[in-house]
């Protein structure tokens, strides 16, 4: 992550104004709110704004007059009750806005969750940074032999070195290219008097999806859940994992009660088939079952060894 | 309006309330927070929690860094310049939480604008108070000869307090009904021993849509404008018009660069059709253009002619 | 359920008329295309139109030029796959437009589906039909002791038919004095020549929530899907749950695979928290575990205990 | 637009197949269905579904029994009005599938439409194919001057060449570099023993915004006219505006009412803002008025004159 020296100005600015407010507030975010949070080589999460804490969640469930809370062991109840049963609307009022640095390619993926409010920087009508991602060492796996859209083994040192190298000087070629295309300096002077500027619009079609964009991300902490539900999630690829992580780490400081009902009922528990649950069933009491017998298919049931650890 | 002690105290304690944030915050909304607007004879408006002010909208717009705002006017400016051009997705970065009460008839349109979130008292779960929607003499209309869906002259006094007469029995006799059938007193004990309690979703079925309900609902800046276009226009039902013109004087005190524009471009601005467009050329021409020429229906040419003034 | 000859008329005439298309048909809901389909007392569920089917599911899938479909047990397979990893998009790409008649508080639960449309029968413009819903004597529940938003055990038939009896007198007495208020007889001429019509938006409001409406509700299979996961489910109310059960017959009818798919990995398949995965793998290492050390609540030790059949 | 044989076939036997459906057909969009309508140099836009018709929109907005249709031209006259006074709802009661081959920088505008159903080619999954995008001569276009985010006057042919070209060898480069780092020939063998595959979703990074990717989109029929408005604009960059248009055409085989009543009153019609409203009423009554008098600003104005073809 490589700020400028004013962009860290501005951000030091915000971080030290204060308010006075009546609405509630989440100390804990408060603690870190406007500060860049590094991911990957270049890109970053900062948490810009938020509505609400465990307690709003409460209050709306209880269309209350006053604070939600009665006690706060009550409160924890009731957030872990709610999320047990997929009573989801009350999550709905909270609201988190974030500004996040990406590159584009996992910013294709991240904007197929729908239910956001999104303001990505303008290529357009903006000229873009020269900043792309290369993956690191640790992260150049081959085509996974199993997963048809996943890593396998890494590659040796010398492959990746060669890739690393040559992603490199494609990114930076490209760049050039953009800029010659651009044909203006960082004053916004045109360079090269005897051409055109080619229109901002056009000339950044030549870069590449890992090159860095950056917007403004709102969303409600009901579908925040189903986002990092989905992208920290050990499926979903590197890159996009590597930010939900970071968010992870921002749910739990927001809104405490309901970070641990996320893990207990989401992120950490386990769904079953009907077949499934029939195994399970049989299994308990004692009796024997097959693949075969079970309804299920190999993978399934591989799966389904796996998940409870059952030497089938 | 009428609020419990209980009510009145849990809002006071809100009120009261401070804390120290560095997030924005809009003044003159911070001021009414929690407080109860009364609409109707028993509803009511409050601001339950907010998110965001114009500066909010600039920043966006600019995928900033720090603070959208440059200097105030060119903040002002930029936010016409958004909503003239309805570059809608930086208004969105701001949401409302509000808490109303209001007759069922009326939150049955109110809920047709999906993209908010609600949170509604269940009356499968609770009790719902004896409270409902009488008109006023002023607002007892007549069925509109000339709009199938609209209100005409006013009913003659005697009418009209025979209408509000017959609403109030029913409505007495009705919730008279709803307590016998849920057979218990207010602290839950049951009343005739020699019955059952008759399950609450179900007693709730005989209530009529003018009874009140309430909800907490949380929306975007884009959003409600959209609500307040629709539902503070002339056309709108009375009932929830009167809604929507407090819920305007809210939106004035929390973002009033937005308000400002809202009314020059949206609210009080006007659409023509390709043929209106046309003729209103011809007529600034000078030139002659009678209903037929224009292309227009009756209907369409006599709306055109009322939106300009003109004698036609 | 009661239709008029008119309708009767109509919707044969619909039933008749056959159109050769290009388009993928679904040939068991083909069969049953605009036919009323009874629930409750007066309500119905009827598919007026439709788009997809179980392969174009597949075919979105697989982005593909052709059909989806290569053999048809893979597409049965890729349709399982699917919904067993929640990869739900492909499962948007299917449409399905319901004509509904339910009554009001029906509607209100069925409403907070957002991600529907809907064309509901307006009650400002039209005058709604003399049709309310009186539960029958096998669905008159007591309030539940152990669910607060539940139904127990049956009224006596005394008390059932006191209140059967009741809801009636209550719904004529309403529909009565709304078409006093309305003051037009079946064709719309004036009865009472010395009273004005009152505005249909304003008869309206003294109806009760159990009277009829009906609207036009059309959704994709996804969110099809979770609505009748959360709506077909015991903890739902009996009069959605009865629309909801024709439905899932609809479905089956639509696309055989993916009904069987929905059947397995949703509505009778079964989610477990991470305290209670830790338990089961302890247990089916034949280790005993008590609720204290399990880390669950009582009431999440009884729902473990009885959805795995344990003698706990 | 280069299809493959394979595809072409694909195609074609989707062509002649005939099925018979009760459902409401839309007989010139039938015609067309499946087939690739070219745009840019390697795109498409391919109907692979719909759903409903003009009548369909008149029977939801009546909540009709049986067909909407009264007289062909009182459905007209009913299209029109509700198209007039923003009644959408109806119009959401028609939806539409297609097959759209774009650039990815066509797509990451095009993806900013929420409301519509999604599912792309999977670059972590597949290969993706050897189609980029250059721009022709006449749509090369230098930065404009007066439109931050627009193109101006067209690039001497020496430079558009040179551009072309440059574009043109990047890309083939881009390419070669991903078929080095996927390491398989066509048939999935194994390209150079001595190396890995590397995974599919990291080979991909490293191609630029304009290759091509393909998706199944769904939407209906109020979203579309919504997408077509905002990108059939002369605002709109010309690369998806080149969608729009054949969309357009489509949209007028499909729905040809609501096509006329679309173009009468929003793609051709204007909106005047509250100032601009008052400017008008002023000269339609022969008074002079100046622009600062207006309360418009400068820009406003001449947009303003402009608009009405007035020598201001």
């Amino acid at each position: 992550m490589s700020l400028t020296l004013t962009q860290k100005q501005e951000i030091e600015d915000l971080q030290t104004q204060t308010y006075a407010t009546r609405r509630v507030i989440s100390p804990n975010l408060e603690e870190i709110l406007y500060q860049a949070f590094p991911v990957l080589d270049h890109g970053f999460v900062r948490v810009m704004d938020y509505m609400g804490d465990d307690s709003a969640i409460v209050q709306a469930a209880r269309v209350s007059y006053g604070k939600g809370t009665k006690k706060v062991n009550e409160d924890r109840g009731l957030i872990h009750y709610l999320l047990r049963h997929a009573h989801t609307t009350p999550f709905e009022m909270c609201e988190i806005k974030f500004h996040i640095k990406l590159p584009i390619f996992v910013a294709r993926e991240w904007i197929r969750h729908r239910t956001a409010n999104v303001n990505e920087y303008s290529g357009r009508y903006s000229i873009l940074d020269k900043e792309f991602y290369i993956p690191s060492q640790e992260h150049l796996g081959a085509q996974s032999t199993s997963n048809r859209q996943g890593r396998g083994h890494l590659l040796s040192p010398e492959q990746a070195h060669y890739v690393m190298a040559l992603l490199r000087e494609d990114a930076e070629q490209l760049y050039a290219h953009y800029e010659e295309l651009l044909n203006e300096d960082s004053e916004g002077n045109i360079r090269d008097p005897n051409k055109d500027k080619l229109a901002r619009e056009l000339a950044r079609i030549n870069l590449s999806v890992n090159f860095y964009t950056q917007w403004y991300w709102k969303i409600d902490l009901h579908n925040l859940m189903h986002f990092l539900a989905l992208r920290a999630d050990p499926h979903a690829q590197y890159e996009i994992r590597a930010y939900a992580e970071v968010m992870l780490s921002l749910l739990e400081r927001w809104v405490p009660f309901t970070y641990e009902a996320f893990i207990q009922y989401r992120k950490e528990g386990a769904r079953f088939s009907k077949n499934g649950l029939a195994a399970l069933k049989k299994l308990l009491k004692g009796q024997k079952i097959t693949q075969e017998e079970s309804g299920m298919t190999k993978r399934e049931w591989q799966e389904f060894s796996e998940m409870l650890e059952l030497p089938l």
